[in-house]
């Protein structure tokens, strides 16, 4: 494959995001060559995540966040490095990749820095590129990047600190989750939280993210896993990821109880050691954080509209408590992430399958962001 | 000593606190023999503390928490036990002993939990006794306990769990200090946060704690350690306990210059990895949280008044922020705070010298309170 396209524009169909709230179409753009530093890959497979939907919905509209219009949306994608940019040394023509919205490269202050797994090289927002340009045009104009992924496409071009080399046996469109939202729930627990057996945890929203820390929580063998959300239909993938409890927010004001009592009754009335928001509310936070105990730790994990500011007391903190937030679990990218595909590749995570409720091809992906706005869906694979 | 006055009431010399904003006046009061689970101690040396100011300033009017007057100040305390109760097994008479305002049962289910210093048999901010009655009277009416402790009285009579056996070889009026000032400063680094070396640090408030905090830096062999305060004259103190630099807000202020842009200019623009306040206000803690970089832990360790909220964006966590806060440093107090003193009697803490800025008797007490109002001075010891 590459030696026929290489050091060619790609034409190819890619779903283009005109504007917040209008039908995604599919377009035939023009993908560049890579530039340095870059590499072209091939989509095999991406997931349709949230972060998507709050662009296609205009959630950040009013947020700083780089974005422009006409862009291509997609971020959680697996598949082939068609070919290399000059400089690239870490992938090949043929290997098998999945791509990261934070970058990598190594070498940087951040990077260097296990405290953190930003990279100075590459934003995570990118619209375009270092050199301002985009890689994608439409009848001669440019298209704009998304997280510097915009895996909508059948071709696309990315920072080569942006894509991770798993194992080829990794079934791509299983591997696409890896990239993003299995990756931060699992990683919020098991690797930024770092929940200890016999723990009790609560998360909130049952979504990709949150069933995949409710898997984590699993996983750390804690002793108490409790769901929340208010979607009923909810209840059984939660309790099939691990889930011990179920809370739905909208039973719990039928029967004049707040949720902070439900989990409290559930947990000898102290609450739960650690709890997950993975909703992206200050208001699911601030339950998240009441539900804990004088020693317990909150975990941010879903992007919240920030107008909704969370309102605390710093002597709440006096007696123990903890909050914080990750993105991406907090893995470093590319050194942590082949290696949890590989552990899938090992038959350890085969209760991922769960998480995949179905596949379009790219002229339905506009379906897929309807599905996941009514709520009937957890990860849609567009197979290219 | 104890063959004499055990079993029986101990007349002795007490400051009574009779309402906020008034003198401490000394009295004649009877203490009570020490009942189940309970020792009385003769104090040989008490610290005033800011928490003891609080109540003398009524700073706590708004605050719940339980306090009640007439009632006798201090916490932060050493001495000789009298005399035990019924069933007190960790102490005998003669025993060193230091004072915690948290209890350490050691068989609760917090004392059993790593994660919290706190302890279900005894309450921090004890105004009475679980019988609820009070082990003061003055003319036969009750004088109401603080925090359990009440050193600012010549014998006290509080929970075994709330002493620490100390090495006899500490001096009393040096001890004192591990008891709460020191403790919570120097643990907020060490054992809450665990700076590590080669580390940025901030702390605000250059008093006692924030003081021990910065040596609690400097040990931890953090490479730029910054003190915050508002008054110029803590700069020399500041760099003996550690600090390389020094920041006063008043002076940001003329040069246009905010203290987190101060900060940053002196850590390469990031900010510090670690900042603590030690000052207790929302608005420090809000500069502490501004002034670490996107991996920075912000430790809330001055209790502030609760009506200052601080108003945070959850998303401000997603890029891996960290807040947590702790009283004592998070220290078990008797598992911990007795091996403090250990190491203060082998040499390692020769320091706190520098903290220790006057001595008073009980009867110039109320003088104490008024340089601690001035910022005139750290710890003032009280001799009895």
């Amino acid at each position: 494959m590459s030696a026929e396209t290489a050091g060619k524009v790609i034409k190819c169909r890619a779903a283009i995001c005109w504007a917040p709230r209008k039908p995604l179409t599919i377009e035939e753009v023009e993908v560049d060559t890579p530039k340095v530093g870059e590499v072209r890959v091939k989509v095999v497979a991406n997931g349709v995540c949230h972060s998507d939907l709050h662009v296609y919905k205009g959630d950040y509209e009013n947020v700083e966040i780089r974005l422009k219009y006409p862009c291509i949306l997609g971020h959680e994608a697996a598949g082939i490095v068609e070919s290399i940019g000059e400089g690239v040394t870490s992938v090949s023509p043929g290997d098998h990749v999945i791509t990261f919205f934070n970058a990598q490269c190594g070498e940087c202050a951040f990077c260097k820095n296990p405290k953190t797994n930003m990279c100075l090289t590459r934003i995570s927002d990118e619209e375009v590129m270092p050199d301002n340009q985009t890689r994608f045009k439409l009848n001669g104009k440019s298209v704009y990047h998304f997280c510097g992924i915009s895996s909508l496409s059948e071709f696309i071009v990315l920072s080569e600190f942006k894509v991770g080399k798993i194992n080829p046996k990794a079934r791509l469109d299983r591997a696409c989750i890896f990239s993003c939202g299995f990756a931060t729930g699992y990683g919020s627990v098991v690797n930024l939280a770092k929940v200890e057996p016999n723990s009790k945890v609560a998360v909130w929203g049952m979504g990709t993210v949150g069933l995949s820390a409710v898997y984590g929580a699993y996983k750390s063998k804690a002793a108490i896993i409790i769901g929340v959300d208010t979607n009923d239909e909810k209840m059984e993938i939660a309790k099939k990821m691990g889930c011990t409890h179920f809370i739905n927010p909208l039973k719990c004001k039928e029967e004049n109880k707040t949720v902070v009592e439900a989990i409290k009754e559930l947990t000898d009335g102290f609450g739960v050691d650690y709890a997950f928001d993975c909703v992206g509310h200050a208001s699911c936070v601030r339950q998240a954080f009441d539900s804990t105990p004088i020693w317990g730790t909150t975990v941010v994990v879903g992007v919240s509209s920030p107008e909704n500011k969370l309102s605390l007391d710093p002597n709440e903190f006096l007696y123990g408590k903890k909050l914080m937030g990750a993105l991406l679990g907090g893995y470093k990218p590319r050194d942590c992430i082949p290696a949890l595909v590989q552990e899938y590749v090992d038959g350890k995570h085969d209760i991922i399958e769960n998480l995949f409720t179905g596949s379009v091809t790219l002229d339905e992906v506009d379906d897929a962001f309807q599905w996941l706005i009514q709520g009937k869906v957890l990860r849609t694979v567009v197979r290219y």
